[in-house]
């Protein structure tokens, strides 16, 4: 649920005087019905009645990880990309590192333990910069996006399923390569634009 | 299909060496199973051999439209956020005005009626900033972000199913709102984030 410090004052007021609480769901779940479910997803298909009050349908996609992303930066300002082929996409696309954190296990954890795995290596120094929703049309699917300093490098230990391309580069290159539409992925946009911002690059 | 220029050159040397080609998808499908369907999105089951060799699952969620972000900008540099309440999440979210559009229709047409549908605004120039996929992992979901820019106020017109909240403010506030978190849609954080880099807010 969104804290009452998300509204700005003005816009509770103004909405307010028109009986408007945007806390409150204005939509209705008359029945749920789950219709498909692997390891990864859940798939159901709500009866709902919607804010204007007529009845409809709602497929809700439901994902059973978080999606994190983490940006590795080196004291000479170097990130890593990770390139692999995407299945859903039928396409390659370049990342920041990124994986799947269990519900209810520690996200700060999650994140080293991906970063650990795709480049090798450990940070000293973690920044949680942003929590996103991939595709809130039809998905709950939450990321959170981590900043790790002051690293120093180990063995990489890749999931089975993966075959990845890791790529080291400057972090500047990073973003141009966002600026450039060789970066197609929402996380990885969203975070390398927000880090480019945190720190004046 | 990335094209071949985005590829480095480098990279593609580096890894022709290895056998290793990027435009090469290594998953295999070995068969593919419907599994739910509404107006928007189709679900599938596919059997398939991971690019280690080894056989699995994965499902599939397959959007039957584009995303369309606009960024209306006007000459003072403000622009308009849209608040709803999104079912998928159970929560508020500040967005930039979207909507889906349909396959096979022009995407800028349907850019254009969103931004007239939610903002009532008509824009003289368009300019298409992003793609975007916004959940990779399990979705096929692509998006594109516009700036709209010398615009001319109209009546607005909203979809049946929509109670939306309209917000005028400037630019350099809507980018406070993204680093402050209290927006937190992937493809409205990415495409404010570019427009503030375009213009070097």
């Amino acid at each position: 649920m969104p804290k009452s410090y998300e509204f700005p004052l003005t816009f509770v007021a103004m909405n307010e005087e028109k009986g408007f609480d945007p806390t409150h769901n204005p939509w209705k779940t008359v029945s749920s019905q789950p219709v498909y479910e692997n390891p990864w997803i859940r798939v159901r298909e709500d009866k709902i009645i919607n804010p204007s009050g007529n009845p409809g349908i709602y497929g809700v996609v439901s994902f059973k990880n978080l999606a994190l992303g983490i940006i590795p930066l080196d004291a000479d300002n170097n990130t890593w990309l990770v390139g692999q082929y995407r299945y859903s996409l039928n396409e390659w696309s370049w990342e920041i590192p990124m994986g799947g954190g269990p519900m209810g296990r520690d996200v700060l954890e999650s994140a080293q333990r991906e970063l650990k795995e795709e480049t090798g290596y450990t940070a000293a120094r973690w920044t949680n910069i942003m929590r996103i929703h991939t595709s809130n049309s039809v998905t709950d699917e939450v990321g959170y996006v981590f900043l790790a300093e002051e690293l120093t490098p180990g063995d990489v230990e890749p999931e089975e399923t993966e075959q990845l391309v890791v790529k080291k580069l400057p972090l500047a290159e990073a973003i141009a390569w966002v600026m450039e539409e060789r970066i197609t992925d929402s996380i990885s946009i969203a975070g390398l634009l927000k880090v480019a911002r945190l720190k004046g690059l």
